[in-house]
């Protein structure tokens, strides 16, 4: 292979070429500046579709065949039901075994580990690769070097801007709807598998050539609210059962019980306390593991005893989320993604439980987009380094095992907060480097570790307004030498040279590049 | 001029170029097939808006210099406010007074009598032409020659097709916003001035270079509902008051009391019904004039009688559609523009009151509208003649004194009735030839006037079903004589040679042009 490597903004070897398309490697937060215009599908016509709306096709089958399935085609997903997907599985199974087609591009907004028996298809070669998370068995897999092409994650909003900017262009897009019409509109929340909403199809409806839903609760026109709406649809399959909604549920849904964990989430509210970032009208993102509940229970803790509501929650939804929503602690919760039923119920009933996009949420290359109006964002990271570059898909011990979620687009909050323990299984969590960047210390601006915080040099004003607090302030390097104090310095993961999947940054600009484990 | 003149599907010369762009002439009830791509914007970055989400500008000056204004450019607005519209007038004042750029075309959504003062523009040059609805003043203006380009009317189904296919494409879209954010985001529902919706400016959002919001009510992030999109809008700007709600007001909100209407709208209602047409789960559109409100009350009427409900109806609303939903005689209203204020307060508060907008009601260059799948379509017309064409444009003197609004859209409703009186100021509506085809006959299923019904033959199931009806089936040549034995033939209207103005179909095709009227 021809393919050369440079050096990017942060010091990372990026191929000139992955999977045959030209690469731009990442120049800096907000320096690419994109030339082009939108992605532009083909014009349709109304007299290609039925006059009295009805796009019901008998299977699978029928709807991928109408869209005329060839070797090669890239076929998109979306992931609302997380690791209560029952769609995906069953396209690859009728593409591979009923209609034959090789070397797809699968194009999930995410992977979970429910999708583990697509492992054979990619091994058949009915799937090429995945551009998209790998959670899991798929990224072990990936890290082997068994994957064809080299697998391409994207964070959600940068998956709505390479769909928009036409980098990934979707042959197929099948959308798994809880409800849906016969002419395609669709919704998350009304119907027995109900998962909230539809946002990350949303790129998909409105971008792909040829786009099925497939659902398990078929109603009359019309489908309210119509999340997706059947202008873009051309085919609509029923299904038994398209998910599980029970298996939404993401992160905990308990906070913490560890005190280590819970002393992180009192520190890192306490921090913002003192930092004066805690006042009537802010807004903030906590996310949905055990510590980032605490710290949510906290603020709305200290809102209570202000007397002081947020304007606006991010969510992914949670009972905790929902339970803030209908005590008045906020005027609206902007919500990606439902984690739990709570979630899904709020979404339903609640006129203030707001569905969004990675439209709207997340995509650099819109005019704006509102993760930067976010006061407090509260993240996680498998890795940070001592520039506060943080890593979130690949562990210590080189193998890619997450996904970028919405994390990339969330650094561009106004204050972001890494809770993260300064180690992990004896192994310490800020490095020298990190194994992988996803995120540019530029962007992160505090780490709270159970031994203390450290605040990013650059945001001097934090600084200023905390060094009175009493609250254990320390540079990185010095939470890094008391984590190697007593867990040694950590060993770096091996790697062969195979390149096996890269990370784009936001402007779909190459960050990153991970490669093989090399394994004994 | 080396224009030539080709002769149309339909029988109609046309020009082979309008303003400068070639034109594709009318060739059939869904014959024209686009075999070209969307248009495609070019690619923004958030990198070029601000962190925080503040897009607000001193006044409509700035936004438009910031915007890029130059001469020549495309200015877009929307009807929403109707004949209450306060934005408009003041737009064309600081282009013209305050800016001086000249040759503009001007593309609303639709044009109104509070318009007028825009005459003053035209002549002075700062407005080149006109693209869309000419109502009233405006229309007669144009009709007597004295506008300098061609003015080009759409539906409003056309007016997004044109856009999307980048027909006509929008340099700066300024959106009327009764309630906006600083990033942007915009409804029609609340605040002083709320109108109910925004729908006919959500092509404009989508697809042009430039998007200032003009509101009177700017409320802090989150805009809730958020019709419009901020991630599409570059600027927003406030003023004292961007419209007069009070005008919205369309058509009468008083049902008829003329016997003939009356007797008009008690035979369409019999013959829905002799046709089998108004059952459970049914849908239909009535529209707002006094007839229409008749109509709408007689279906009202029958549905409670039989104890069934209709599945939607289609607004424009009004009082009378909001207390069928409110009685639950129908599921949802899908609602496109409210014509009073009884519909904003009810879809401001009632989650079955629905915001469409042209792109899901009536685009016919998307995977289908929902359009076509009303059971009962209730339309107007100046003229019709014996082939079942119609008119709304012009009035048999010549003038172009309306819009086409969502008329052509809703020709493709499964059955399409027109009420219309035999005679307005003793001028027969039935005539040999319409003045203007801006439908075609086969398009038209049923004519009611108050000497009896007319069948269109092709619709043999209707003739079938209301043969044993009782009620008075004619054919349309037997209408249009007895019209002209009151009456007398009526006299043609008298033209130039000069072409004024464009009508275009659904597709984008030109079905007829105007001519400029002869006065003596």
């Amino acid at each position: 292979m021809a393919v050369e490597f440079v050096k990017n903004a942060v010091g990372r070897m990026i191929p000139t070429e992955i999977n045959g398309k030209p690469v731009i490697p990442f120049q800096g937060v907000g320096k690419y500046r994109p030339t082009g215009r939108k992605y532009a599908p083909p014009v349709a016509t109304s007299a290609d579709y039925p006059s009295d709306g009805n796009k019901v096709l008998p299977d699978l089958k029928t709807a991928l065949l109408k869209a005329g399935i060839k070797d090669g085609m890239t076929i998109s997903t979306h992931h609302h039901f997380r690791n209560g997907d029952l769609l995906v599985n069953e396209l690859f199974r009728v593409i591979a075994e009923e209609i034959g087609t090789k070397d797809h591009v699968w194009f999930p907004s995410a992977s979970f580990p429910c999708h583990e028996p697509l492992i054979k298809y990619l091994e058949d070669g009915t799937i090429h690769h995945i551009e998209g998370s790998m959670n899991g068995p798929l990224g072990r897999f990936t890290s082997q070097g068994k994957m064809r092409g080299v697998g391409v994650l994207r964070s959600h909003g940068g998956r709505y801007q390479a769909v928009q900017d036409g980098e990934v262009q979707i042959d197929i897009a099948v959308i798994a709807a809880p409800e849906a019409d016969p002419f395609g509109n669709c919704n998350g929340v009304n119907g027995p598998s109900a998962c909230g909403l539809l946002g990350f199809a949303l790129a998909d409806s409105q971008y792909a050539h040829k786009v099925i839903v497939a659902t398990d609760n078929l109603i009359p026109f019309p489908c309210i609210p119509w999340q997706i709406h059947g202008n873009y649809v051309d085919y609509v399959v029923t299904m038994d059962k398209i998910g599980i909604p029970e298996k939404i549920v993401s992160g905990t849904t308990e906070v913490t019980k560890s005190p280590d964990r819970l002393y992180i989430a009192e520190l890192t509210g306490k921090f913002c306390e003192a930092a004066g970032l805690i006042k009537d009208g802010f807004s903030f993102q906590a996310g949905a593991g055990g510590t980032s509940l605490s710290i949510g229970i906290y603020f709305a803790e200290i809102m209570k005893q202000k007397g002081i509501k947020s304007r606006f929650v991010r969510g992914g939804s949670n009972k905790y989320l929902v339970r803030m929503l209908e005590e008045g602690l906020t005027d609206y919760i902007l919500d990606g993604q439902t984690f739990d039923l709570d979630g899904v119920r709020s979404m339903r009933e609640n006129p203030r439980h707001i569905n969004t996009s990675p439209f709207t949420s997340y995509n650099y290359h819109g005019k704006g987009n509102f993760a930067t109006l976010l006061d407090i964002v509260i993240l996680g990271a498998t890795e940070l380094d001592v520039h506060f570059n943080a890593n979130v898909v690949t562990h210590s011990d080189g193998y890619l095992l997450h996904g970028i979620g919405g994390w990339q687009n969330c650094l561009f909050g106004k204050t972001v907060i890494l809770p993260v323990p300064l180690f992990r299984d004896r192994i310490p969590v800020i490095r020298d480097e990190v194994t992988t960047i996803c995120g540019p210390g530029e962007l992160i601006d505090v780490v709270v570790t159970e031994r203390g915080i450290a605040i990013n040099p650059l945001r001097k004003d934090l600084i200023e307004a905390t060094k009175d607090s009493g609250l254990p302030i320390k540079t990185i390097q010095e939470l890094k030498a008391e984590a190697e104090k007593i867990c040694g310095k950590p060993q770096k993961p091996q790697f062969t040279e195979k390149v096996i999947a890269a990370i784009k940054w936001v402007d779909g600009t190459v960050i990153d590049v991970v490669r093989q484990v090399k394994e004994n």
